[in-house]
């Protein structure tokens, strides 16, 4: 049990990802040693951001209002809708890609085993949302993982029931990647995907 | 600039050591989507360890009271005084060692080019405290680096000054290394500084 307050504020710092008892401690002592008005200011901005920050009720992406900005926006394109597992997703694609539609966030993939069903991803929203008419593409980019590749075929289904187009991510060999070093299912999921040269 | 509340909080999490924009990212969606409970704790504890959190008037060391417990402690040993230069490497020495007596943590090195010289370092105070008597070794165990080295010949002088007896922690190849990697420096210290064995 920690005891004195520098314990206590070692133990608190372990809910990071990735910081165990080592790392806490040289966090603890470098914002005692030389942050402290950064501390202060983290201490703050964590708290109310604990407050205020919920999720979008359109696209359960995290959000301070009730709909995000992106959803809000008039300038995104309504046609298209990109469905990721996590907020990080949605960040990476809109980083990293030039895409304007709107994205759907379902916290999540479907995994029996942990209680996470379609309820729990707010498919049922989901569904309303591709009844509604209005999207005509669902772009599945959830992660490809086992449960991930279950999600998808679990929503291109959905897609279909609702008569809208579903897509997924292309696989196949990452740029810059070696292929001495790529792993067998993917070598052979682009050798049989092969396209033609341009 | 950070705009919404979650780029704030991003950007108040990159003041901890080792952590850059993605990982900081990282930390605040891991927070917000499985660790509500354990960031509020974080916050209010990281707010009241800045504001009661101070130094030992005995040896400078973090303590929430005027004197630490080390300090204030009646089963230490008086006799002896180990100088070190941060509360962790204070923290490495009392985890690793079955030493007993009192610490003098200096909280810095000197290091003039960066305006660091004794004053800073509090040993006015350290020369004050051995003026006292009652300590007869002063255990020297800053960092072997040059700064440390060049603090250590400083503290030995002091020592000297008031009839204490300074040590200095052992320089050798250390435990479980090999000696294809021991860099030149040690391996040449350690050849020289031989011991019989026992």
């Amino acid at each position: 049990m920690p005891v004195t307050l520098l314990e206590q504020l070692i133990d608190a710092l372990r809910i990071l990802p990735g910081v165990g008892q080592k790392t806490a401690q040289r966090m603890a002592y470098h914002v005692l040693e030389r942050e402290r008005d950064g501390g202060r200011r983290l201490s703050e901005t964590l708290a109310s951001a604990i407050e205020r920050i919920g999720h979008c009720t359109r696209c359960r992406d995290f959000s301070e209002t009730e709909t995000c900005a992106t959803c809000a926006s008039a300038s995104r394109d309504g046609h298209q809708l990109c469905a990721v597992e996590s907020p990080a997703d949605r960040l990476a694609i809109e980083q990293a890609t030039g895409y304007r539609g709107l994205y759907y966030v379902l916290q999540g993939r479907l995994s029996p085993l942990d209680g996470i069903g379609p309820a729990e991803l707010g498919l049922d929203r989901l569904a309303r949302r591709l009844a509604e008419g209005g999207v005509s593409e669902l772009i599945i980019a959830t992660n490809p993982t086992v449960e991930g590749e279950a999600t998808a075929h679990y929503l291109a289904q959905l897609a279909r029931q609702h008569g809208v187009r579903p897509s997924r991510l292309a696989h196949g060999v990452p740029l810059g990647g070696e292929l001495e070093y790529v792993d067998r299912g993917t070598l052979s999921h682009a050798f049989g995907s092969r396209g033609d040269m341009p």
